[in-house]
């Protein structure tokens, strides 16, 4: 049972925009700080900002930052828009895949499961994430005066 | 974030060999009746038994059946037992994947997020699943005079 790595990638993306505070970022620093592979983080970028999550500034000195405060930021919601598959079964996906589903109790099951495996991470925000700011910051390599974006 | 193959043909195995009540179950039939690969059904069969769940009888009128009681096989365990995979990032795997795993919240939110999904799992049993007892029969082509096994 394992997330995408566009979702681990979207999740440190956020977390390195957030560290950063009010600071743009840019995809050669988040792949850099992190050693992970600049074609995906374009992918996730692209599409945090499909979703709002993420604003990207374009010229010279441009980059991306949060497009809405940490707090704001729900990481259920996350996994859920960066997960192509959330059905952790097939009979999760549509009809036709099981001969027994009209009776089966194993899809509710299965269904509740992962409703309350997202439901736990919708109890964080991407400002609970980041709150061991100065630690985060240290080990990403950001420089102290950037400005926290949302306190 | 999807459950491996083995995990599902595991639960449709036990569900079947549960439906079929004390009366053994063929592999032959398992694969038939669901419309699923042989050589999977076969590698999950060997795991379910090695695992305690499947006794398997020898001979030519061999087969297998529920190594105990449908109300004492737990379905959480069963995932736990067949997924050989529980870390949903790589991050739950081991140290060293991630630059700031020393104070990384998101991995223990990933942790009792997975724990919410397997705690759920926790509160049924095959028996739970079996419920619909007759409905079940009739849908995998079990006669009826087979008798439950927990009942």
């Amino acid at each position: 049972m394992r997330l995408t790595l566009h979702t681990d990638y979207a999740l440190r993306a956020l977390m390195f925009a957030a560290a950063k505070g009010g600071a743009l970022s840019t995809i050669a620093e988040i792949v850099e700080r992190f050693g992970i592979s600049r074609g995906h983080v374009m992918k996730v970028v692209h599409r945090l900002g499909q979703k709002g999550y993420l604003e990207t500034i374009r010229g010279k000195k441009g980059g991306i930052r949060l497009a809405r405060r940490p707090g704001q930021i729900n990481i259920g919601a996350v996994v859920r828009d960066m997960e192509e598959e959330l059905a952790v079964l097939g009979c999760l996906e549509g009809e036709g895949y099981c001969r027994i589903e009209q009776c089966c109790v194993l899809k509710s099951a299965l269904r509740d499961a992962t409703n309350a495996f997202l439901s736990t991470l919708d109890g964080y925000t991407l400002e609970d994430l980041t709150r061991p700011q100065r630690a985060l910051a240290r080990l990403l390599g950001i420089e102290a005066h950037s400005a926290p974006f949302s306190r």
